[in-house]
């Protein structure tokens, strides 16, 4: 038997995890990872907690958790990995299988041989088309000498940020760098805060959170340019709505994956500008794979391909790759565009399709929105939720769920992804046998409430209306009554002000039920829409026909309540 | 149409429930519920938190959310329900479909007919048939009084307190006591503590952290009576080991389901001593449903009764029941026995199946121990965690997971219950998209890594050896080799004293492997088992035949490390 050549380029991620399945697999593979930088195996996805000092050093974003740091040596040693570092690989011959590559130090150049190619050559940060980008005190997140750079120009005295792009990585920049006392402005183009994440209502709940920390929000804001001080330093940001100091900018737009080898070697790329891979991440050609930020994926819902870069979908692809070239058949079925991010003290999730992501697939959906606590409402630790859920309108399939708050969320986030990966009925949700106790969640956790709500819609009981119709209703000056079903002592504490609500706290409700109009519009709201829910059975059981809950109730209305 | 008449038994979890949502599926429903006691809708599984003090007056946990009590004047203003408290049911007649009651305050009997009946009757405390168990202060905590009862025992100034039962609530309650200063025993019949959640080489692990905080553990231990002092209060517990000083006891041997009602109408009971009913929640008579503690479940891995009451399900069955006495015809499948219980800094889960229930219902099981930290090992809140999987040895089929320690725990649980629910094999757990930033989790989840391993070991690559295995074949003094791969800083903080151990860091071992016997076992291990596990790789390419790695490492390994 030949000895099976293996070359992977790439040394991040998907490469080194490739490397290593491969050779625990296969004792007698020779195995040789190309990389173009000087450190492997680092935890890109650590680098805003670096920024943020509460992980102190870089090293420790480079070590296994036994403490070993994850140089060739560690390669060599351990694995018996070859490692060419500071090494380009410049050509792909898939004729001959080979890599022509080019040491960065020498400059010396040569062939290195393959079976089986691994490419895990990543992605970098995509650069707005501006003047001034390559500025002084211009970063991106790409590299851990980005974070180091960003951490020096802090320590060198920086006072004002700006971020361009309101993403996941610069929600969390901006808490690294507005928690050391820098005064932060988040720039972005479109109307809301994380946009590929949040559905609008939810994401001002997040962009409130932000503004409370002290982060400058403007959104529907375009960068036009940035402009230096006299030594070449960024002093300004200019934008279409105006200029907005700053000594340090993190670009952080999004992020593009680097196909130039692949394309250059006249593999297929995919729609979505990632290398195509088919489900045993095999590229067009059968001796080449690619994982991690250089290819798309399949979403699982849609069965499209999405290009949506994450560190641990990258080490999924590693050990699938690593079985496909070792003589294994892995599949890698796709992703469910999972997220999770802190953003200060909020916690955000996303999982699936958002409504908005519905709107752009044509799937018809229903939604719903609860507030709620995360755990037992009487236990000391209790921190409220606000969760969207995301469902078929016609099957009832989950597709999606959103949620954020002070409250736990990557818990909800990660029971739906389980179940929307297996095709499950939202209303099957409700009878999961989840872990409860006190400290942990309610006895009814917040996202069988959600899929109660859900059947509930779906049987017809329930009639809601979003926060986003009432208030166009609001703006519209349509004559409907808002009936407020909560205590007096909670009106009095956070009070709506609008001059089509009437007060009738639940408990009143039946004796006082002829206040109401037959004839017009009501739209129920209190709290968390539990008790308005409760108030349009009643009203309907009295004939009513005309009442709808406000969906979320006033925990989750993110318009304020002065009219 | 006739108003349908519906008397529920039973006013705390499933009974209210089932009202609440039969209410707002038929606002036309004649709705009474009869509750002997003077409480309703209290949370029951919160007492624990109560006696701590974390939980402030007994009222919190009888509120809604929102701060509204739920006595029989917001039943009757809220709801429309009829709530008879302090009224015990008395007798079912079935032929005549009334219910015999008598009012406990007016001694007042009267019929109260239904078109449906729904038993919530709950379940009792245990009672060990010992003599004294009467005795002032001994509790069971069956009821919010039995809590305000050992609270004011506390404020009494007692010191020393016994806890009879190492479940889950003795637990609890363990810390509750200690962590207000007094001395806790806890006294179990069985030789580990929560027998029936934790398999034993985890709950070690438990016992050693109650015994950390104070607690004094003594397992196979019987108690034969309790002996009082000259005021007829408890003083001493007697076992069959001797006797321990207490001033209060907690008698927490688990509970019974309260079947009286059912049996003596002539329902049928089930082998677990619950109320048998079928998946629509309905008893043996068709117009009487039952749900609650006081029934037995479907367990969906075994497909066999089991009786395991919890709030959680109560609060489904109340859904499920409130549907189908309004006409609906919602299903409630079964459960998977999921717990999940705080004790002092550990979080403890467990869900489906331990190796232990396995091995009852002679279903072949592999399983693996791995440990790891609950998030990325360089962020600040990291901690750690031991997880085991249990899996179907013919099928993969998932079937259990156990997980304890300092880390996160619910989620992993959750996260499980879903996968176990629809029958997933453990493998498809490794590529789930679960949501993945540092603050929350690593980039492969030690759940997914205990599914890889599975995988490894499924597939033939992995040799494993368990701690129990490990330990017999110490104790009978057996020749075979314990190879230590971890690096020298690490055994020296961490040496495991025993005359078999080799030590050759990982990073050597491909240049030392002339020093082992190709001829003996070798046991390898680390910390975790990941690099055991890269040894036993390494190993077997060079034609070593007889390796595995100690499951779990040193991190899992529960039986100190002084031979």
């Amino acid at each position: 038997m030949t000895t099976n050549r293996i070359v992977i380029i790439g040394g991040v991620a998907c490469g080194p995890k490739a490397a290593a399945r491969a050779r625990r697999r296969d004792p007698s593979a020779d195995i040789t990872i190309i990389e173009r930088g000087d450190l492997l195996s680092y935890a890109g996805c650590g680098m805003p907690y670096y920024i943020q000092g509460q992980v102190e050093t870089m090293d420790e974003l480079m070590m296994t958790p036994a403490g070993a740091l994850r140089d060739e040596a560690f390669f060599k040693g351990v694995k018996a990995i070859n490692v060419m570092s500071r090494t380009l690989a410049e050509r792909i011959d898939r004729e001959r299988k080979v890599v022509e590559v080019v040491s960065l130090e020498t400059a010396v150049r040569h062939e290195v041989p393959y079976d089986k190619l691994v490419l895990a050559t990543g992605a970098d940060a995509a650069v707005p088309p501006c003047s001034g980008v390559d500025l002084k005190g211009i970063f991106r997140l790409n590299h851990p000498y980005d974070a180091e750079g960003i951490r020096k120009a802090i320590s060198d005295g920086c006072k004002e940020a700006v971020i361009v792009g309101a993403g996941l990585i610069g929600v969390e920049v901006a808490e690294a760098l507005a928690s050391q006392g820098l005064r932060v402005t988040m720039i972005e183009m479109l109307s809301t805060v994380v946009p590929a994440v949040l559905d609008p209502e939810l994401a001002v709940h997040l962009q409130r959170h932000l503004e409370s920390k002290g982060v400058t929000v403007l959104t529907d804001t375009q960068v036009i340019c940035f402009e230096s001080d006299d030594r070449g330093a960024v002093r300004e940001v200019v934008t279409d709505k105006g200029k907005v100091t700053a000594q340090l900018v993190l670009v952080s737009i999004g992020v593009k994956p680097n196909v130039k080898l692949a394309k250059d070697a006249g593999l297929e790329l995919g729609e979505t500008g990632g290398i195509k891979v088919n489900e045993y991440l095999q590229t067009s050609d059968p001796s080449i794979y690619a994982g991690g930020d250089c290819v798309e994926n399949v979403h699982l819902i849609t069965g499209k391909p999405v290009y949506a870069p994450m560190g641990s979908t990258a080490n999924k692809h590693g050990r699938v790759i690593g079985d496909n070239i070792t003589g294994g058949n892995t599949r890698f079925e796709g992703i469910l565009g999972t997220v999770v991010f802190k953003a200060f003290e909020f916690n955000v999730g996303k999982v699936g399709l958002s409504e908005n992501d519905c709107k752009k697939h044509g799937i018809p959906c229903i939604t719903v929105l609860v507030p709620g606590p995360d755990c037992a409402h009487y236990y000391p630790t209790s921190k409220p939720v606000i969760m969207k859920m995301v469902v078929h309108a016609e099957n009832g399939r989950l597709l999606g769920v959103q949620a954020l708050g002070r409250g736990e969320v990557a818990k909800r986030i990660d029971v739906a992804a389980t179940a929307i990966t297996f095709g499950i009925d939202a209303r099957d949700v409700s009878d999961l046998d989840l872990a409860y106790a006190p400290p942990y969640s309610t006895a009814v956790d917040i996202i069988q409430h959600a899929a109660n709500v859900i059947d509930n819609k779906l049987s017809g009981l329930a009639k809601s209306c979003t926060p986003q119709e009432l208030k166009s209703r609001l703006d519209a000056g349509d004559d409907f009554v808002l009936l407020d079903v909560r205590m007096p002592g909670e009106v009095e504490e956070q009070p709506f002000r609008e001059n089509r609500v009437v007060h009738i706290p639940l408990g009143k409700l039946r004796e006082r039920m002829d206040d109401l109009p037959r004839d017009k519009d009501i739209v129920v709201f209190c709290k968390t829409s539990m008790r308005a829910w409760e108030a349009q059975r009643i009203l309907e059981g009295e004939g009513f026909t005309r009442v709808r809950f406000l969906d979320g109730g006033l925990a989750a209305w993110p318009y304020g309540t002065s009219w």
